[in-house]
């Protein structure tokens, strides 16, 4: 069997992981959702390399996750602000802050994400969007299923 | 300013997208999430290169993501499973699957994620595992708090 190239297996998870399989993207993406806007505040909250940060601001407007407003006009200055895809990013990245908070916690100093509605750690759990239950893996179905390979009968997000 | 290290930049965030930084990785465990077990079975429906696979299995059993056990003594073959580490696995696909469907979807065949309690599409959303509200950027904070930088002066999780 050929190889198949990524391109051909696409699929919405894949789509998303290269859009945030950069560390310092997801950094960079953090401190715009604590309110940092500003080339050089990213430079010195994150200690972030100058062309590494350009690089990077650049990807995330070609991404359509921030955008730039000019906030000063001699000489020209440009902030950057999550646009309205970027903002939606908040429930991705609350979830792997959760799930690293669990599995792989930094070892360094500890930051806690307080949901200040309940007073406790936020950590996420996935609901659907559309009934509000708690997802299950035994109630998650992909339609249509992938072709069925060997023994595997199922196509229910099911690993016993 | 020194550059700093990603070591020290170290969040959970960061430890989260370090563990699922590669697409093939991420499929394996989509797959495995549908019940693929086999090394075979990997092969024929990801057409992953024999190599790409056996690589990305090893390290998802370093990981702890999966792990390995005989079904087959004579000549001995090992499937691959999910651990409980791997398995809490899925509110995240969920929710990368949910944000890919909703900004960046598949331009070829379209498979659909059915919730089968409510019989819509999954479209995992992030509530608190405490309380169980849905989690909004308004409602979250830092403690303690990034250093301020600059103008920033808040450390509430808000981009206005």
């Amino acid at each position: 069997m050929a190889r198949k190239s990524l391109q051909h297996l696409e699929c919405a998870v894949a789509n998303t992981v290269e859009m945030v399989n950069d560390a310092w993207t997801v950094l960079i993406l953090r401190d715009a959702f604590l309110g940092v806007r500003r080339f050089d505040q990213f430079v010195d909250d994150l200690g972030i390399a100058r062309n590494v940060l350009t690089d990077r601001l650049e990807r995330l407007v070609a991404d359509g996750m921030m955008e730039t407003r000019l906030y000063q006009e001699r000489p020209p200055r440009h902030e950057y602000r999550l646009t309205e895809q970027g903002k939606d990013l908040f429930d991705l990245l609350m979830t792997l802050w959760s799930y690293g908070e669990r599995w792989k916690p930094p070892t360094g100093r500890r930051q806690k994400v307080i949901h200040s509605t309940c007073g406790e750690e936020a950590r996420a759990v996935a609901h659907c969007g559309n009934c509000g239950v708690r997802l299950s893996r035994r109630d998650v179905v992909i339609e249509p299923p992938l072709e069925v390979v060997g023994e595997r009968e199922k196509t229910a997000l099911v690993e016993a």
